[in-house]
C-alpha cells in the first residue's frame, strides 16, 4: 500500500480507458510534433562530419560542402519516397509493419530490431548532445555531463510514465523558435560573410594539396557520420493518423516543408561552419563556436543554446512515444514479451517506456555522454529500416498495381537503392568504429524475437480446448502441514476439514520430546484430523515430506494433493525476518511437482 | 534442484543428528584447541603498544617493556578470576551466562552484544594480521590485502559451512609449531642480547628528556592497544565440557599453563623489540623485522611467519565456533531471531556461520585490512564481558557460600576491578579513535534483543491455546480467477468444485468482445460453475476484484474466501519473463486481507 502510494506521487493517479484519444494535429502543428526528432540533428550533424575530415588536417574540412549537399540530395530522395508510403499505409506506415506486410516475417522483425535499437540509440545520442549545447555554454557543467544526461533520460521517462499529451502546443514553441533561431544565425553569418567581415574566412577553402591525402574511404566515413541528419525522419509517415484530415494529404504536405526546413537547416548549418573555419573541439559543439562567432556571447548566443537543448529533449521524448508503440505492436504479434502490450495505471505502455529510458541510461553511462562516440552506432539502424521499409513498398507496387504504379515504384525504388547503399557505407566505413555492435544486436534480437515467439505458439497449443477431452476425473488428498499446535494452526485444521473428507495432518519429527507434546494436545485441538508422524534422520523437514507424498500419490493417477501450510502473519514486515520462512522453502521445493497444490493459510497477528 | 547440486558441492551431504558427538580433549590437545585464540595475538599485541609510543618520538618506544609487564600482571589476574568461574560453572562458564544467571538480563544481554562484537572482530583482526603476517615475507602481494584477507574468511566460513571437526590433532600441530617458533626466536635473541651482539642496542633505552615529554594517556593509549593480549584469553573457561574428565581439573590446569606461555611469550617478543630497537613501519610487522634481525632471512624466518599466519587463521576459526554457538544460546532464550537456533545440514548453525563471515569480511574491506585500524575497537567488548562475568561471579560467592567463599569472591573480585579498570581506560583512552562505535553497537544490540524478544512473547501470547475458545464457524466460498479458457483454467475448475459447494468463477472485464467470446465457450468448458463479470474502468484487475470481495464478506462475519488462480508454469525458468505475474500480483495485495486464501492451481507445460 505504501508502494502504491511512492507510485502515485510519482506517476499519478490511475485515469480510465475513456481518456485514451489523441488531439488531431494540423499542418504546423503536426510539422512541429514529428519535426523535432529530424531537426534536432542540426546540432550535431555538421560537427560529426568535421570530426571524421579533421583527421586528415584542417585543409581537409572544406570537404564538409560537398558532403553537405550529398545527404541533403538523400534528404530530398527519402522525404519523397515516404510521401509514397504515406498513401498507400494512411493508417501509419511504420517501418515495421511495411516490412512485414510485404517482405514476410524476417524482414519485419530486422526492420523491427533495428527501429528498437535506433530508438534507444535516439535517446542516448539526443541527450548527450542536449548536454553538449548545455556545457558549451556553461562550461562549469562539462565534468558532470553523464549525470546530467542520465537525470534528463529519467526524467524524460517518468514524465512518459505519467503519460506526456501530445500537446501541439508543447511541441510547437521550441520547434518554431529553434527553426526561427538558426535561420536567424545562418541569415547574420551569411550576410557577415557576404560583406567580407569573416576573420580567416580565406583558410578552409580545400587546397590542392590536401584533395590528394583524404583517402575515399575518410569521406565515406564523414558521409557516414553526417548522415545521422536523417534519423527521425520517418516519424511523420508512422503517425499519418495524428493529422486533421484529410491526413493523408496533409502529412505529404508536412513531409515537404520537414525536407526542405532540414536540407535548409542542415547545409546552412554546414556551410557556414566551413565559411568560419571551425575547427571541432573536445569541450563545445560545432554549432555553439559558430553562434559565438557570429553574434558574440549576448542573448542571442543563450538563446540559441537554449533552444537546441529543449529540442533535443523533445527529440529524446519522441523515442519514448515511439518505442513502447512499436514493442506494443511486436508484443501484440507475439514476437514480444506480452508485458510490452498492455497499457499501465496512466495509459502509457509504461514497461516499454522503463526499459527505453534503462537502456538509454546505460549507453550514456557505457559511452560516457558522448555524441560522437555514440555515432557509429547510430544511423545503421535507421537506413536498415529505410532500407526494408522502401523495398516493400516497390514489391506492394508491382503486387497491387494501382494506376500510376509504376511511377511510385519508381519513386521508392530510388529510395530503396539510395538508403540501402547508405546503409552500405556506413556499416563498412564504421564497422569497426561501432557499427558492428548493432548489427550483432539486430541478429541476437532476431533470434529473440523467433524464439518468444516460438514459446507463445507452443503455449497457446499446449493450453488450447480444440480436441481437448477434459481434465481426467481426480482424487483429492488435503494434508495439513504442521509444526506445531497453535491458534493459527487449529484455524487451519478446522479450514482444510472443508476441503476434502480425505484431511490428513503431517508432522515431521525433529525432536522426540515435541512429538509427545503434539500427540497429547491433538486429542483437543486435532479437530478430528488424524495425524501421520513422519520421522527425519538428518533433521530435514522436506526429505521425509515427500517421500510420504511421493508414496501417497503413487498409490493411484490422477491423485491430487492439496498442502495446507498454516502461517502467521507479523503484524509488521520487519517481524517476518524474525520467522523462519520454512512456507517458502516448501513450496519452492513443489512448485514444478504435478498434481500438488500449495495453500497458505494466514493467520494474522495483530500486534 | 541444481542450485541444491551446488550446495552439495561446496557445503558437502547433509549428516544426521546422530553423528552429532564431541571428540574428548586431553590436557596437551585441549590447550592447542582453546589457546590459538589467545596465543595469537602475540602477532600483533606488542606491534601495536610500539604503534602508540612511536607517536611520542622512537625514544619513548623504552615504556614498552613496562606496558608489557603490566599486562602481563593482567593477565595473571584474568586466568585466576577464570580459574574460578569454572569451578562454579563446570558445564561451561560463558560469559553471557555467567552474567545472565548472576546478575539478571540486562547485564547478560550486555555481555553477549559485547562478545558477538568480539567474535566478529577476533575474526577480522586475526585475519588482516595473518595476511600481514603473510604480507611482510611476500611484498608484493601487500596490494591484494583486501582481496587475501576477504578469500581468507569466506574459505573460514565454507569450511565451517561444512563442519570443521573440533579435531584436536588439526589444531595442536600449528599451536606448539608456533610455540616452539616463538620461544627459540627469545632464545635466540637474548642469547644475542647477553653476548652483546645486537647492533644498535643501546639507544631504545628510555631516555630522562622523553620521559617528560610523553603524556599519561599516550602510556593509557598504549596500554589499551596491548590489552588485546588478553582475548580469547575466555575460551577454555567456555569449553570446560570439552575436556576428558576430570573436566574441571583439566580445564584449570590448562588455563595456568595458557597463562603461563603466554605472557613468556608476550613479554619476550615486547622486550625483544625493545632491546632490538624495533620501530614499527607500514609495511611489515614488528614480529617480522625482530626475526629477521635475529636469524636473518633464512628457513627460520619463514617458518615463523608461515606458523604465525596458521596461528591467526585457526584463531579466526575459533570465532567461528563461538559467535554461532553464543547466537544459539541467545536465539533459545528469545533474543535473537529464530533461524540462529537451528542446526543446518551439516549440524552446524549455519545462519551464525554466514552472519559472521559477512560482518566480519565487511569490518576488513571497511578498514582496508589493516589490523592496527580495528584495535580501537577490539578489546573494549572483551574486557566488558570479562567484567560482567566477573562480577557475576563475585555475587554469585555472595549468594551461595560455599566453602572457602569469601577468598574465591575476593579473587573474583580483584579479577572484576581489574577487568573493569581497563574496560574504563580502553574506553576512554580510545573513545574518539573507535571505541565509541563499539559502545553505541552495545546500545543498539541490546535495544534490538529487548524488541525482539518482546515480538516473540507477543506472537507466543496471541498463538497460544490457553484460554482459546476454538476457531468460529465458517462459512466458505471459492472464487476462481478466470482470464480466459484454456486447459489449465479447466482443470483448476473441475479442483475448485471439490473445495466448496459454493464455488464462482469471476472474470474481470477489460474488453466486452472476449467478454463474449468467454461466455459464448462456458457452457462447453465451465464444468458447470456460474460465472461472475464484474467490469473494469481503469483496466485494473484488481480494483473491481476487491470491491466485489468487500462486497461478498461484508454480507456475514468469519466469511472465508479462497481465492483460486490458475496459472500454468512454463518448462523453463527463463519462459515465466515471457508472462505476466498476475498471480504474484494478487498475492501480494491479498497478504494482509483477513479471511482470505489464495491458491495457485498450477498447469505444467511440457515444452
Amino acid at each position: 500500500m505504501r508502494l502504491y502510494s511512492v507510485k502515485k506521487l510519482f506517476v499519478g493517479s490511475p485515469l480510465p480507458t475513456a481518456q485514451a484519444r489523441h488531439e488531431r494535429l494540423g499542418k504546423v502543428t503536426g510539422l512541429a510534433v514529428f519535426a523535432s526528432d529530424n531537426l534536432s540533428s542540426v546540432a550535431y550533424a555538421t560537427e560529426e562530419i568535421l570530426r571524421v575530415l579533421i583527421l586528415a588536417g584542417p585543409a581537409a574540412l572544406g570537404f564538409s560542402i560537398p558532403i553537405g549537399l550529398a545527404i541533403a540530395v538523400v534528404i530530398a530522395i527519402v522525404i519523397n519516397s515516404y510521401r509514397q508510403s504515406v498513401v498507400a499505409y494512411p493508417q501509419g506506415a511504420s517501418d515495421y509493419i511495411v516490412a512485414k506486410d510485404n517482405l514476410g516475417t524476417p524482414a519485419g522483425l530486422t526492420a523491427g530490431a533495428a527501429l528498437l535499437i535506433d530508438y534507444t540509440l535516439t535517446v542516448a545520442v539526443s541527450v548527450s548532445a542536449g548536454v553538449a549545447a548545455l556545457t558549451s555554454a556553461v562550461p562549469v557543467l562539462y565534468p558532470y555531463r553523464v549525470v546530467l544526461a542520465v537525470t534528463l533520460v529519467a526524467g524524460i521517462a517518468l514524465a512518459n510514465l505519467r503519460g506526456v499529451r501530445e500537446s501541439g502546443r508543447l511541441f510547437a514553441v521550441p520547434t518554431y523558435c529553434f527553426i526561427g533561431g538558426i535561420l536567424l544565425m545562418l541569415g547574420a553569418g551569411f550576410f557577415r560573410y557576404l560583406t567580407g567581415a569573416v576573420p580567416g574566412a580565406a583558410a578552409p577553402a580545400g587546397q590542392p594539396e590536401a584533395v590528394s591525402s583524404i583517402g575515399l574511404f575518410l569521406l565515406l566515413r564523414a558521409f557516414s557520420s553526417g548522415a545521422v541528419a536523417l534519423t527521425g525522419i520517418e516519424a511523420v509517415a508512422d503517425g499519418v493518423t495524428a493529422f486533421k484530415p484529410p491526413e493523408v494529404r496533409n502529412a505529404r504536405i508536412v513531409l515537404l516543408w520537414l525536407g526542405a526546413i532540414m536540407a535548409t537547416l542542415f547545409v546552412g548549418v554546414t556551410v557556414l561552419a566551413s565559411v568560419f573555419g571551425i575547427i571541432p573541439k573536445e569541450e563545445e559543439t560545432v554549432v555553439s563556436q559558430l553562434v559565438w562567432q557570429i553574434f558574440g556571447g549576448g542573448v542571442l548566443y543563450y538563446y540559441i543554446q537554449a533552444v537546441s537543448m529543449v529540442i533535443l529533449v523533445l527529440a529524446a521524448n519522441t523515442a519514448f512515444a515511439d518505442f513502447p508503440r512499436l514493442s506494443f505492436f511486436m508484443a501484440r504479434d507475439g514476437f514480444l514479451p506480452r508485458q510490452f502490450g498492455t497499457r499501465g495505471d496512466r495509459l502509457v505502455f509504461s514497461n516499454g517506456v522503463i526499459i527505453l529510458g534503462l537502456a538509454a541510461a546505460l549507453l550514456i553511462v557505457i559511452f560516457g555522454g558522448s555524441t560522437h562516440a555514440l555515432i557509429p552506432l547510430y544511423a545503421v539502424g535507421v537506413f536498415t529500416s529505410f532500407t526494408l521499409s522502401q523495398s516493400g513498398m516497390v514489391r506492394r507496387w508491382f503486387r497491387q498495381r494501382p494506376g500510376w504504379w509504376w511511377w511510385r515504384a519508381g519513386i521508392n525504388g530510388v529510395g530503396a537503392a539510395t538508403t540501402g547503399l547508405v546503409a552500405a557505407i556506413i556499416l563498412t566505413s564504421k564497422f569497426v568504429a561501432g557499427a558492428w555492435i548493432v548489427a550483432v544486436l539486430i541478429v541476437i534480437f532476431i533470434a529473440h524475437f523467433l524464439s518468444i515467439n516460438r514459446h507463445y505458439r507452443r503455449v497457446a497449443e499446449q493450453l488450447s480446448l480444440e480436441g481437448y477431452g477434459g481434465p481426467p476425473p481426480i482424487r483429492h488428498t488435503v494434508l495439513v502441514l504442521v509444526g506445531d499446535l497453535h491458534r493459527g494452526v487449529v484455524q487451519a485444521l478446522q479450514y482444510a476439514k472443508t476441503l476434502s473428507p480425505d484431511t490428513k495432518a503431517v508432522f515431521v519429527e525433529l525432536d522426540p520430546d515435541k512429538t509427545w507434546k503434539l500427540e497429547e494436545k491433538w486429542g483437543k485441538w486435532g479437530c478430528g484430523v488424524p495425524l501421520v508422524v513422519l520421522t527425519s534422520p538428518y533433521r530435514s523437514l522436506l526429505g521425509p515430506f515427500l517421500d510420504y507424498l511421493d508414496h501417497l500419490q503413487n498409490q493411484g493417477e490422477n491423485h491430487m494433493v492439496t498442502i495446507v501450510l498454516p502461517e502467521f502473519i507479523p503484524a509488521r514486515w520487519w517481524q517476518h525476518l524474525l520467522h523462519n520462512q520454512t512456507a517458502l522453502l516448501i513450496k519452492g521445493a513443489l512448485l514444478f511437482r504435478k498434481n500438488v497444490i500449495v495453500t497458505d493459510v494466514p493467520y494474522h497477528l495483530e500486534r
